[in-house]
């Protein structure tokens, strides 16, 4: 798939999503090249007049939502959020995913549990069998931080650092990436608990029993899966 | 116990365990009033010829050893650690404590994660039948907080925000730390786990299985007590 034809299912899916947002809502705006159409499309809606607060997962979801002219609220104001939009690096038919292809797990973790139904918006590509071809992202403290990739790697799990050019890449919360070639995960919620009781892992991409909502975009419709 | 009476039984423990600390070794330096007494006598030893590298777990141990003229390292640069010397706020028979009364238990338990031994030096009255009546200090994301307030409220563990002066006490990380008033701990092992499976805890003060020897500072002597 071209890069836009898959713009073209993003567009489709996010649009759909955007459907599902009403008046008086608080909306979470999740972060990534799919979320961008929603976020523009939200932005054209508050524009002619929707009345919504919303709350940002990564410093570049905050910029786009702001030129929008989106009104957004810091979490902690929010209290429970109605509805999160939020993109997926691959879903499973167990509703299950990986995220942070982007570098913003943790703050979109933290946004999509605090959210009373949750929409991933996905091109038809990342729709898979079983996950773990997309390189899992796990967040990692930087203090001490080859002591836990030589754990990981010992697990046999082929962590690599996430690096932005020559240089190590940090997040929104400064904390580092590593992106394990898993290849096949047998048992997500297994791996999700293992990494997470690491030391110096403060969360990791797989997003388990959070999505309710799966809308794929296609080249010229979009498919709502419901859990 | 006074506060002169505590700091000669702190001082007898971290004295002792000062004598462990050998040529040529990299040394973990802990945090907090007790480690204070063993990085002076470190101190002390360095002028008069020791050779030791040491990786420091705080801010305020990073200072004092700088004005000690203690050879600081960085985590990462260490490799293992030989030895760390910490202390701790509460240790049980088991060799299970908490830490972080000081704040600094995020760096405190991946440096001793690090070490091939770990000595805790405390004044008697650190040693606890059970764990719990010291207030459990977690370090959580502040992105998000009130909702992993309120989950452990609902836990009923009590937790305290804790401030510094009136406003929101930050650790070295730019986490928060929650104090949870729980009284008695029933099973510490069970608890760490639960507690560090909730996204948006990066660590808590609980650490199982991670002492090798404590040494307890009393008024005239000191008690070394080997796992």
């Amino acid at each position: 798939m071209t890069k836009e034809q898959k713009d073209i299912e993003k567009k489709a899916a996010a649009e759909r999503a955007v459907d599902f947002v009403k008046d008086g809502m608080t909306v979470g705006l999740g972060s990534g090249s799919t979320v961008f159409f929603a976020i523009k499309k939200i932005g054209e809606l508050v524009r002619a007049g929707l009345n919504i607060k919303a709350v940002s997962t990564s410093d570049a979801t905050t910029q786009l939502a702001q030129s929008e002219g989106i009104k957004l609220i810091s979490i902690d104001d929010a209290g429970e959020i109605d509805l999160t939009i939020d993109g997926a690096d691959e879903a499973d038919s167990s509703f299950n995913g990986i995220k942070g292809g982007g570098g913003a797990l943790l703050f979109e973790k933290i946004v999509a549990l605090s959210s009373k139904k949750n929409i991933w918006i996905v091109d038809s590509a990342k729709l898979v069998d079983w996950l773990g071809k997309f390189p899992l992202p796990v967040e990692v403290i930087p203090f001490g931080y080859k002591r836990v990739f030589k754990i990981i790697d010992e697990m046999k799990l082929n962590p690599v650092i996430r690096k932005k050019n020559d240089d190590l890449y940090f997040t929104d919360s400064g904390n580092l990436i590593f992106d394990l070639h898993i290849g096949k995960i047998d048992d997500p919620v297994k791996l999700n608990e293992e990494l997470k009781l690491i030391n110096g892992i403060v969360e990791t991409g797989l997003f388990i029993n959070i999505a309710d909502t799966i809308i794929i975009g296609r080249s010229n419709s979009s498919e709502i899966i419901n859990k």
